[in-house]
């Protein structure tokens, strides 16, 4: 670990966008249920989550902030969660995030979350929404419509669901549901009716290629920026067919039209970090890399996706879901992971301290700025033309 | 290097289990037939193997249980190896280990190797058994059989090896064989016996996919660990093919069935650390890379192994093959990469030392025991149901 | 970092063989011409590639050698180097990179830029020449040639090209025109000839799979070694199909034929190490990634290089393109990176020194020289009937 120095105290110091989160659970919740939100796979008999670089994380750097020791055991930490009540964890955490924006997935809640402005309240901070693409898609589906109208339908309910309050862009997780190694080129009208025909007899969630591939187009269309899952999720995604690299055909296609933001890419970073430095639209992240990798580890991520990459095309995420543990655990991975590797920089003289100020505020703050828009409270949209409204 | 400490201290008292190695030669080796053994290469002219990291590694950390000084010249370690003879070389060597079982893959044995106890003799330690499928298949068509009754006699054979008094496992070589892009679905029986028809009247390697998968199948339905070669080997495999991601389809349609040991797995450890994240009944460990990046790297490989991974998933092995010096540098550099990362942690108070030690003792040991059972010289099974016997 | 120390001193010392590089532009760049001569991508709106590790490195070990103080701006740098003017700059940073001889590519000029000659003289060293094959193929095609005499006709010319002074191998870019997944098997005359009627008709650039695979197999015949780009490069790469191992099954075929050159391989390094291990015939350098990660990561990415690789296995080379910083940045880099690791072996008493300075003149000299022969001013080919001449 660097020796802490001016760089530790302006990340310390620097109001973060998480450009991609989630709600947290707006419920108690038991040891089980803990245990099944701190793991991208599941608690197993005699595997508990608790006994991973991100338990140990938790333990260590959670702890403290519910009044126990640093490494309390997991009963412990768990009585104390539960003493407190969940509006009060809550509460701890996300203001402990230090965050001045949280861009929020709503299209993801098998749990009960906060919505945005709760998110915000909780944190005393901004948040803006991204819209999920393959959830609006299947609530079109849910709520019933012929093939033939699929298209236009499905681009009116995209063109509402981005014209709402406080959206600042769409996401897609086509990553879980086809992988990257689609046709590039935008489906034809009649392929995507043809394809739609099926899928609306079968139903089920949507995992066709076209119609996956169709989402993507529609992003382009609706001009906002686009989130893409790549890389480490849960069991559902098939981690070799998530790469980044996979998309090139169609980010040469799509040249020129909306900004894409690659979440997470672990254990494809440098992957992204190519695609990043050789593509105007492309931007990378390492959420959810961050807190499960955990603070030992967090430096070693961000030096790999930082080893080639323009300093303006890294953004901070935490991808936190369910636990606002995680809301606070990306920030102080991502503050103290930079910082480390920024100001051993500086000592070296590798770095004069005014760029390494510059890149922390950059990749923290600005970069997230300049796409979605300062944090705002007024509905107008930016000189950009991007809706920029606190939710 | 970290500063050592307790945690070091008591990874050098833990006894390990090598949970996949393969027997020493048992016979005096020549200058150019060690050379052929610590390579997963070959010995070319101008490119000796002592010239790489795995040799850097032997003259600097077995030379000095020859008697000889560090770093010693490469004839001079050959010339003292031959004097002591292989016996006493082995005993040093595998006494040097400190391992308290060896799990012996009896399936590749191109030289005279120690049966699994002998190597136990030597070492004074347990050992068991790990049967090799594609060999136990090439042994069922060397003896002669009819395809139609290809699939009952392979299935016989397999479940008469695994009821061997000391086998606990099964392992594959599909990575060598086909790699891992294979249909997940187990094969009809009427398509077994057409591909093994086929085999049959060509003879030569099992190398057909169909069969080969019919092996992961009887792996399941034998019902023990199954050990999965993955990534770096010698020049026979494919490496992308042989990237544990491709796996993820089939453990979809196996979980809940059998556990599946990833082998080796470097470059692609991180890949089978997200499988192990996300799979109840995946495992991984980095042998034969902690010999061949030597004390120097074996640290930073085992960091990126361990980055997100439950500590209950993660197991020691050598695959140490032929020279019993890898039956100790493989356990050296595990102990010394693990403990050099697990106290650097509880120096920066990220990990309890109480924790810390947990680790290090389910990695080294106790992970191996729960899939194996202890090592024990009574031929019962334990509780587990699983075979437990000292050979 | 490491303590300076002797290996430092003696790579330091040591002349480098650079065994990829291009000319430096010949002619007064501006702030524009400059900035995207320093990037993989592009300079976008608000992008400016100084803001990267590259540009950082830039301002930090190159200013100085303009007379400027560290960290210089980049406007100030730029107003610096026109004053100086381009054959001085040229000359200043050719010197600094210390290098015996320059093995230059010719086949990629969109600037105007200096001749091996030329560069030799500037930089007071050798040069040799790299002749690359679609270059060679295209302009065949350029001169008129039926598709039935295609076959000879290029292989006239390569012939021919290679006997020119100087030349000491071939390069292929098979990685951007069609990427590795190709078929292994050297392609029937008759299908080259239909392949080559179809180009021909079209025009073009070479993307046929057929006539790549074609000059894949003429550098065969040839009998020079292979230049081969791997992994990292400019927007025309697909990342993923220009990964290493996917020449497995094309170095089996052509084992004990021709030296193949792996070249960049980040982020594939780890697999091209692999390919080197197995392989006789394989060897890899890190070029252009050294300068692009800049002396904070070329250390990292040289460990994970040499994690398994023989000694001799490993090559120098910049792959500098258009602005002489590179010849210097991509030669310190290599000097400082592999310094410190083998410095730090040495004082972990991991390594002889003895051994860390034959590990430093042979990667950085040595084991080019072995390839291509020793920097002569005599035409005459030297004893292993390579060409070795001084142009």
């Amino acid at each position: 670990m660097a020796a802490p120095g001016p760089v530790h105290e302006a990340l310390a110091a620097l109001p973060l966008v998480d450009h991609h989160c989630h709600g947290a659970v707006t419920a108690s919740l038991s040891f089980a249920q803990f245990e099944s939100l701190i793991t991208e796979g599941a608690a197993w008999p005699g595997v508990s989550p608790f006994d991973s670089p991100v338990g140990v994380a938790v333990r260590r750097h959670c702890a403290p902030l519910l009044d126990l020791p640093r490494h309390a055991p997991p009963a412990d930490y768990l009585a104390r969660r539960s003493a407190l009540g969940w509006r009060e964890v809550n509460r701890r955490f996300l203001t402990a995030a230090g965050a001045e924006m949280f861009c929020v997935d709503t299209g993801f809640a098998p749990h009960p979350l906060t919505t945005p402005a709760e998110l915000a309240a909780a944190a005393g901070a901004a948040a803006c929404e991204i819209v999920r693409l393959e959830q609006l898609a299947e609530a079109v589906a849910a709520r019933g419509v012929d093939a033939g109208e699929y298209p236009a339908v499905l681009r009116n309910a995209a063109e509402e669901a981005v014209r709402r309050p406080g959206v600042v862009a769409v996401k897609s997780i086509a990553a879980y549901r086809t992988g990257f190694a689609l046709d590039p080129e935008r489906p034809a009208d009649a392929e995507v009716t043809e394809a739609a025909r099926h899928w609306l007899a079968r139903g089920g969630r949507l995992t066709d290629p076209v119609l996956v591939r169709h989402l993507l187009w529609t992003a382009v269309d609706l001009g906002l920026p686009l989130q893409l899952h790549t890389g480490f999720g849960d069991a559902d995604v098939t981690l070799h067919r998530a790469d980044p690299a996979l998309l090139t055909d169609w980010l040469h296609r799509t040249a020129g039209t909306i900004p894409v933001l690659l979440l997470h890419c672990w254990p494809y970073h440098r992957q992204a970090a190519y695609l990043a430095t050789v593509f105007e639209q492309v931007y990378l992240d390492v959420g959810l890399a961050l807190h499960y990798t955990g603070p030992s580890r967090c430096r070693a991520v961000l030096e790999e996706a930082l080893e080639i990459t323009p300093f303006r095309k890294l953004l901070y995420s935490s991808d936190a879901y369910g636990v606002a543990e995680f809301h606070h655990l990306g920030a102080l991975c991502f503050r103290r992971g930079l910082a480390d590797l920024l100001q051993d920089r500086v000592d070296a003289d590798e770095l004069s301290l005014a760029d390494a100020l510059r890149i922390a505020a950059w990749t923290g703050r600005d970069n997230a700025r300049r796409l979605y828009g300062p944090p705002v409270s007024d509905p107008a949209r930016d000189s950009s033309g991007r809706p920029t409204r606190k939710v």
